[in-house]
């Protein structure tokens, strides 16, 4: 659908949330300014910053607040898009109350547990579901999203399930490899993992 | 400190994670048959696995049992390792009752929180400390590695608290950029922007 490469679309939110901590004075802001405060190549600046809609001016720059909106039109944060949330254990409860989302356009409507004492209750304000009916529930019906935040061992399950529901974007928490058709993109944030790599550098 | 490239570090738990779910009956493994069932490229997969301490033999592969002792040795799984977090909200709380870091030699030995309520306690038998004594605390002097899960608005402070007691290695949730002097790594994980990107692909 977008036609800016993931590995580009990874580093626009880094320099979103840097140019929305600048000061109004900084009116415009260029690919080598971006870079020096970033430590990233001048370069690499310029050709992502190109990719996107933003309109740069030679010699100038980017008009700041002009980058700003084109960057969060590239990530989509205009439009609002619904994401369900499986296991409402630690993490998954601490990511449904998280209010960073909003930012991104991206609204969690509603949370899946198999924990009966959980399931007809809220987390900020969202009902938390009953797992089984994750495939034919209007509220992963209505989400092109999901995020997975159950124990590994039940995890293919839950992927399952989303799929079966329409789930195109998944993002996966529990340490596994999950399968999925071709056309569902999953994406893995192994807590654990990221930490132990930053131990061995 | 390791030889093995970024890059690379970052796909060995995903290896690991893979035949550590093999069968006993899998006594050897090679790169093709990791390759096919990871969906990557068996070229990569055998550069990725030629750096590790592992050794392959050919024709056979790798008996899977060494491989998977090889890649934990790569990744210090056997060295402890201590780590402080701060920031016990929910995300920290989740964080800190979360048990997979034992898996690559990761210990948790605090928290730290400004939350006076919060001080005092501890959250899965780890003690919660005062936030303001994070540069001078024993608990801090004592670990290489620190989690920040505070808001945005102090996580330069902390980092730079952090930075003063001597960490080395710091995971950043706060969706900001954080500033230290060279020789301290940070990898940021920021969650909205990770499904913002996943959304637009």
């Amino acid at each position: 659908m977008n036609k800016i490469p993931e590995v580009t679309l990874q580093r626009l939110p880094v320099y979103l949330n840097y140019l929305k901590e600048l000061d109004d004075s900084d009116y415009t802001v260029s690919s080598r300014s971006i870079a020096t405060a970033l430590k990233l190549g001048e370069v690499l600046v310029r050709k992502d910053l190109a990719m996107t809609s933003a309109i740069g001016r030679p010699k100038i720059g980017y008009i700041r607040t002009e980058l700003i909106s084109a960057l969060e039109e590239d990530l989509g944060c205009k439009v609002i898009k619904n994401a369900v949330l499986v296991g409402c254990g630690g993490l998954g409860h601490a990511l449904m109350c998280y209010n960073g989302f909003g930012n991104y356009g991206i609204n969690i409507v509603a949370g899946f547990d198999n924990d009966r004492s959980k399931i007809g209750t809220t987390i900020n304000n969202k009902p938390v579901l009953d797992g089984e009916t994750i495939p034919s529930n209007e509220m992963t019906k209505n989400s092109d999203m999901a995020i997975i935040c159950v124990p590994k061992e039940v995890a293919q399950l839950v992927c399952d399930k989303l799929v079966k529901a329409g789930i195109k974007a998944i993002l996966n928490f529990s340490p596994t490899l999950l399968h999925a058709p071709e056309e569902v993109v999953i994406r893995d944030i192994d807590v654990a993992a990221s930490l132990a790599v930053l131990a061995s550098l």
